[in-house]
């Protein structure tokens, strides 16, 4: 099966050997959202206002779970990460949040996976503190923007 | 801030008390998916079909994955989850696989979140096999189904 | 060693057997302190004001610390933890912060130590949030105020 | 909020970009101490010199408890910790016991928080391993002692 | 495949359901043994008469590992444990040194895994204390001793 | 206490300093088998050949063990992991399965417990998904086959 690096040639699951790759400055950045009524977008934006932090709250579940990425996909390799930040922006247009996490690293492996959990657990602490309001909200959008750094080079999204 | 239970009355979070709570048999079901170009889909047939299992191994992530739930989500209950099932079908409409979870308990809250984040790093882990041939992948559509038991009674999702 | 029931009657370090106790309603309180020059102080009352929320982050730290108790703390029960509730208040008197934790479960033993390692997880954030502006900051005052529930019944600490 | 690093210019909590920083030997090193009742201590003195080593298990715990702080501190970076040594000196001047923990790593940021994770983890237990006999024991004392490594140079705690 | 619980009727892995199977009390006893030269074994039984108690820290090692067994095995239910013990008995017959630990739970299946599981997690903790003297040591003879509970009845291995 | 690098002069347990080894490369291997009864090796070469593929569960639960070995394995150092990769192959001569894994990483330390634990969690896996067939299973032969790397260079177990 060419192409899927983390099956060797009998179809067997690893994790791939990277350790002839050079430690290099890597990064990367993806994005994703949580489609909400108008109605609950409003809890979000009084709660940043005011009290009750969201969107805090939703930032710091993100940076922590990107910390789990190797825990949590079995052939992730584990990286000592160098950077994590999220930004959540709320946005009536949608309405609801839109989340974007940009991670680096520099190590033998890029952090891809990294940014994605991020922002997928940041998503799903937005649904589990909105709930109590509104359980049809939906989950979306999630997807690798932009990532740099390792012998592949730079990757950037369609826009 | 009526309506979210998880700050309390200064605006602070908390993790709900639930002590009172009657223990009840409590399940949801979620579901989410990974769309991808027909190309790609066919590594994850092909292997399904003769070698290097793709579903199996983002199956088997989202069953791990719903067990770490309350070490994600920082508001969620830990809980004693008594089944968890994933299923994992490719869609050639999609293009890409559509991801579905059911979890159960006997529990003081419900297992919304323990579904959602098990179709969540499914999804995930499908990207992160897939990613050596597919970086465009986007993850999308994760929402809670179905859910029974407890006091708020049994939601179902609008189809 | 008549006493410390963590030991067998050789000495050996074992997890208690609680297996005989009935599941009853227990709570516990603890409290703890860090104190800092009035400088740093300003710093979080700015904070808690403005912007860059450092007491919000330090209560997350604690909520999602007192989740992990059985894992740091070796002869510790795993608990369904049914609450878990902080308090971080400024106190220029100090001057620093003070760091009140509150736990409940229904189980077959007490959760000291869940709320004893969420003022503690919550300290060691709060100095790892103000260190860039002070390194000599001191952890203190850790100790049980109350403890409800179970054969030994209410503990209330001295005042 | 000039000086503190773990909230960007908003006030967004966020993990510091380490990047650009070069890996250098750093070291740092943390005490703290538990006050117990003198009957209290004499249950870890009899248990060190004859059985049930209750200073043992703490000083595990706070081994264990040191790798893990990553875990527990929401904008730690994980590194890898190159060494880990705790003293647990019973000292009946306090009377109780006193916990000195010293970590050593290469990397591109401190580890004052594992030293100090290590002392409150280590604290925590023996609170644990002895709340049997005394529930009044309070923990306190926690600070950094001495941080060498690292751009911003030795740092030496007041006597 | 009649039998393999863990598969459902297309032979995908899951988490079997046990909601609707009833609390009952639990328990099971598993052994295991690691060999090493009797030089080796020397080490072991200086260390427990003198300093560096090698029994001390496996058997802590197998209590924390059998709280993890959720975690490390991928479809064991988590499990609110009320004992877990163990014994490490030096046998210069072998020569090396027998482990084995007993676990119980009031839960709705068994804890086989997690007995089997701090056995092997105190075997491996015993070859990592003792490899710098002997790299050839072997771990065998994990097995399951006894199991109580549950609707399969009692299960005794053997002799 | 001659030799064993895991305790200090006072035979206290710490985790042995390494901040001055150089970073090589190094790799270990180690191998086990689970011993069952013919019929159950049945289940699992079925499983492999059509549905229910015990094996690829274990593998996983092997590479997943296998970066969790520093939270496991007391005095084990964290180590950024560059390869983890296992055999399991059905052995009707045991009858059984044979286990055999292998780990790479640039570190200051080795890898023979990341390999050990890999392989102990994959026999464990199989036992877990086998025992409903057959609860006499013996786990055993876990050992280290070959380690490079470091300055103790290259080992290779006898045959």
């Amino acid at each position: 099966m060419a192409g899927l690096s983390h099956f060797d040639a009998e179809g067997h699951a690893h994790m791939v050997d990277v350790s002839d790759k050079p430690q290099t400055a890597r990064s990367a950045t993806a994005e994703g959202h949580v489609i909400m009524a108008p109605g609950t977008l409003d809890h979000v934006l009084q709660g940043t206002a005011k009290k009750g932090d969201v969107l805090g709250v939703a930032r710091l579940a993100g940076i922590m779970g990107a910390k789990k990425t190797a825990e949590l996909i079995p052939l992730c390799h584990p990286l000592p990460i160098t950077k994590i930040a999220l930004e959540l922006a709320p946005d009536p247009g949608l309405p609801g949040v839109r989340v974007t996490a940009t991670v680096r690293t520099a190590g033998q492996t890029g952090v891809e996976m990294e940014a994605l959990t991020a922002v997928s657990t940041a998503c799903l602490t937005l649904y589990d503190m909105l709930k109590a309001v509104e359980k049809g909200m939906e989950i979306g959008g999630i997807r690798l923007l932009v990532k740099e750094g390792g012998k592949s080079g730079r990757y950037e999204a369609a826009p």
